[in-house]
């Protein structure tokens, strides 16, 4: 699986890390990647610490071919993204022109009052571009390979949508499950033997366990459809030969 | 909030990056690092690959007090935790004498083979404790500050209830939530200067939009209770000046 486009989340907020806040942005984004053929590759969640966000990003924008961040992108204190992106790429971070005209149409038509802090959300970091947000209208914005998105699901996923077309899109990785009769520890040996064989494949054994009956799935994954063919064929005749001999 | 007991958690599988299984640990861990008083600091989530895990244990358990791992301790070839923590922590990965008894009794017992992929179970790095799993019998273990878990929930859950009275535990996290009336454009430069007033919390805002309306909810978090008491008053102060004024 060669010559892949990768990409990386980073989850910001201690929301997150405290218990309060269940993430439903990695598991969305990791559904939409594989849809794109992007592999994800890892995952970072970090704590509103500007430290800790500059680390992170800094690690992961040069090492794969997109980074996408949620959360810390509104008019708090604690909202600090923004400030720490400015950071990692060393770039000012002015309130920009386009996203104040925005944030200053949207609150001028409703008589909401534009305060400082509804304009600490126009702060954006010097050259990057805008992503809209048709939801709340404060954008998120594209700096680098570093898509800079909302943290509330509705929003992260709009936003999300008007990144996509954007995105280099991959060979579609394609993915086939086969239930398997026997558990893990029946077919290991063999499964290994059978991934050994077929290298242009990633097989996994995804085990269950609902409390009371044990189940098991085999998951073949590759770009190559003939190469999931032929090693599904190789698993269903494992399971052949098991039924045979037991 | 100095002096406290820290964490990581590193999830690993190829499943929790497709897509195909939405994580339910790293939420389970973070509530419960949080009653011990345990503040969990960074999460990383990476796929099948040694050299990933081992680069992310070696940077989390430097780091942190504790590290949390979930997953790839079963009986397949993409099982392959137990071979990266070997490798991180530069020991042998023999089949452990006491992990083989307690595999060995259990299947004895029931009649199942104790087959060579079952026997994989039993690898554990030269020095580790094990932690037992009433679940499924197949151990995780603990070597150094490293505690090494199975990624199916229910016995993820089942081993951090056996490894809990082995951490240190901290001054518990108090925290208080409050309903704004007010969006955070409205008070966000207020409860910036109240933030500032009060160093010994973590001020939080939290918007929620459930696709038709917002809502906004403030959480004041410290070990200190005084010092909540006396944040949570100037943040009601506030509402209560907005009220007069608007």
């Amino acid at each position: 699986m060669s010559d892949s486009i990768t990409a990386a989340m980073l989850a910001i907020g201690d929301e997150l890390l405290s218990g309060r806040t269940k993430d439903k942005n990695i598991g969305y984004l990791a559904d939409f990647l594989t849809l794109k053929g992007i592999d994800l590759k890892e995952v970072r969640i970090v704590s509103d610490d500007i430290g800790a966000i500059v680390e992170a990003v800094n690690a992961l924008r040069s090492r794969y071919s997109y980074v996408f961040t949620s959360g810390g992108i509104g008019p708090t204190h604690d909202d600090i993204t923004a400030d720490a992106m400015a950071e990692a790429f060393s770039v000012s971070l002015p309130h920009d022109v386009r996203a104040m005209k925005l944030l200053g149409d949207h609150y001028a038509s409703r008589n909401i009052e534009f305060t400082d802090a509804r304009k600490r959300m126009a702060r954006i970091p010097e050259g990057a571009s805008l992503i809209e947000n048709p939801v709340s209208i404060a954008p998120g914005f594209t700096i680098g390979n570093v898509h800079v998105m909302a943290g509330v699901p509705s929003i992260f996923q709009a936003m999300l949508d008007n990144v996509s077309p954007l995105l280099k899109t991959g060979v579609q990785i394609i993915s086939r499950s086969i239930d398997s009769p026997y558990p893990e520890g029946t077919i290991g040996t063999r499964l290994a033997e059978i991934q050994k064989n077929h290298p242009e494949t990633a097989i996994g054994s995804y085990p269950r366990y609902d409390g009371k009956v044990y189940s098991n799935q085999i998951v073949i994954r590759s770009r190559n459809e003939a190469a999931i063919e032929a090693a599904a064929g190789d698993v269903e005749s494992m399971f052949q030969e098991l039924a045979a001999t037991s």
